[in-house]
């Protein structure tokens, strides 16, 4: 018994996003099914769509989403049909090792967080196809409840920009009394601005595009600096406690290390692959860099809770999925002030006018 | 008025080192003046020689040193004649500045530590002359007590190897229930062994040289790994909770970064301008990698007492100051187990006996 989907699919690498006809598996005790309403595209997505090679084609993007349960299964105690739901970048760990039993299930050191698309099922083998679809099916623990008061098309990006900065905001205690730098302000840097001023923080923003600094500064940012200019970088020495740096494209982080303040951290979310980092700037200072993912399930509910009294969603372009190749050549351009949502309300029609 | 001090001096960059005739500053009110002893020869010092240029010529290198107090200024309190001291590689700092109000003089932002020699001293602008000498004279503040029962040839590293490692430990908390990594273990990684271990953690040694497995077990290492086995460095993932890389020469991080645990840091002392670094091993596990220098006045004074209690001292060849270019030659060939220490006593009468 499987579940019959409709997604959002490359078939070569690189090749265009098409409707698909595919099956979903059918409920496990604990899994729930989720009619997806809206998902995010994100540059992760870009990079699946070029890098995905064969066995794994046809290949479903799509790790930010939103929607309603649609089924439940048998042991299932969280959920009902037609509860508000959203599912991040991961959708299971291995639950025995020592991060998991932590509460660090994003740390799973057990084969490591199974991933919502391009990964494979723990149970079946199967590889795992994303949230461009019309529906999904995850094991319950991996499905939050999304506060009503959130919009769900403006919600859909918490999952993954939204909880990767908000982990690592919160691992480092970002709070009152903190000065916090957030560079690059896109997908999940405008995130980072607003969720780091809700928390109560002192707030700058690192931006390449000076025109942008007033929209920046209503995101919440107390000041914002463009970082093009190498005399404004280096007079933020000694500011920070805490960087967040979300750009994806290469850049010195020297002039960011050196922007801490004794002890501070720079904490790299972009995906970069290597960096090549001055020693000097570690130890003057003994500033630490790292990096950080996605969090735990109880971190996204946290989140979620967290937004809904504040107020905080995406800044979201919505288009329907006749346009998702509209939306992935406006991401390759950069050609996107924040986010793009798919509004997937269409994709069952779509797929009937394909095929 | 100033005192007549000999000192073992570069006068050409790279040149040899000669005995030099040159006058230290007068006492002021804070200063004591330290009869040297010993002072150890640090791979820095290696560097000093080879890279300082006019008009720091001519330079006296030394920055771990130990003596006898021969004179104080009319305020010191701390101190008598006769008074068994130690000097590290700073001797001074701004004593305003965020840092230094916080006890991290180490970490000035004032103008930074004033080093021991190739420095700039903040009073009189005079350039300083380190420890290869017959005297210093310093501040009370940067001259601490050294613990009769340490055997002070033995104990002259201490000051720089020595509270390097110390301060990372120490600010890393590593005692017992920690898991600790030492990468090199020469100067400052064989100190970083002892200190490890005398603070309760479990202590892995990491070296190149196989044939040193043993010696380095009776330093009190639990595990040794020879790093150039890639297996084994392999199989030490997820191991550590801090990694302290004393290595002075570039080599591959990647390995010492997946070998730590979730929120594990790796601690570069070593003194590589650049590293590179791969962004996935430090999100996996959310790792940290950070530097380290040298220590507090506070917290030399913390080591000097602990190495007092726990017996710990460096393993030193020593050797007459009319060996210095043996010592340095030994430095670059690699042909020294930890550290090289000069005994001073025959410095006066070589410079009467080389002018």
């Amino acid at each position: 018994m499987t579940r019959p989907a409709v997604g959002l699919a490359v078939h070569t690498p690189g090749g265009p996003v098409r409707p698909w006809s595919f099956e979903r598996r059918d409920l496990r005790p604990h899994d729930v099914a989720v009619a997806i309403t809206h998902c995010g595209v994100c540059h992760s997505d870009v990079e699946a769509i070029h890098g995905v090679r064969a066995p794994d084609l046809p290949l479903v993007p799509g790790h930010e989403f939103v929607g309603r349960v649609s089924a439940a299964g048998g042991s299932v105690t969280r959920f009902r049909v037609g509860d508000a739901v959203a599912v991040g970048n991961s959708v299971d760990s291995c639950g025995a090792c020592e991060e998991c039993l932590a509460g660090y299930e994003n740390h799973c050191s057990g084969g490591g967080p199974t991933r919502t698309y391009w990964g494979v099922d723990r149970h079946d083998g199967r590889r795992t196809q994303g949230g461009w679809s019309t529906e999904y099916v995850a094991s319950e623990t991996w499905v939050h409840h999304l506060p009503d008061v959130l919009d769900p098309a403006a919600a859909a990006p918490l999952m993954c920009a939204g909880i990767t900065t908000w982990e690592a905001l919160r691992h480092w205690a970002v709070g009152p009394g903190t000065t916090v730098g957030v560079v690059g302000i896109g997908g999940l840097g405008h995130l980072g601005v607003k969720f780091a001023k809700a928390l109560g923080a002192e707030v700058v923003a690192f931006t390449l595009a000076p025109e942008r600094v007033a929209d920046i500064k209503a995101l919440g940012a107390d000041d914002v600096v463009v970082s093009a200019d190498p005399d404004a970088l280096a007079a933020q020495a000694r500011r920070f406690d805490f960087v967040l740096d979300t750009a994806s494209g290469p850049h010195d982080l020297a002039p960011y290390l050196r922007s801490l303040r004794l002890h501070g951290t720079l904490c790299l979310l972009g995906i970069t692959p290597v960096v090549e980092i001055e020693t000097r700037a570690l130890r003057v200072g003994r500033h630490s860099l790292s990096g950080s993912g996605t969090g735990s399930p109880a971190r996204v509910q946290e989140m979620l809770a967290f937004c809904a009294e504040h107020g905080i969603v995406a800044d979201v372009d919505v288009l329907p999925s006749a346009q998702v190749a509209t939306a992935l050549d406006r991401l390759e351009r950069g050609d996107v002030s924040y986010r793009i949502v798919l509004d997937l309300a269409d994709l069952a029609d779509l797929a009937t006018v394909t095929a």
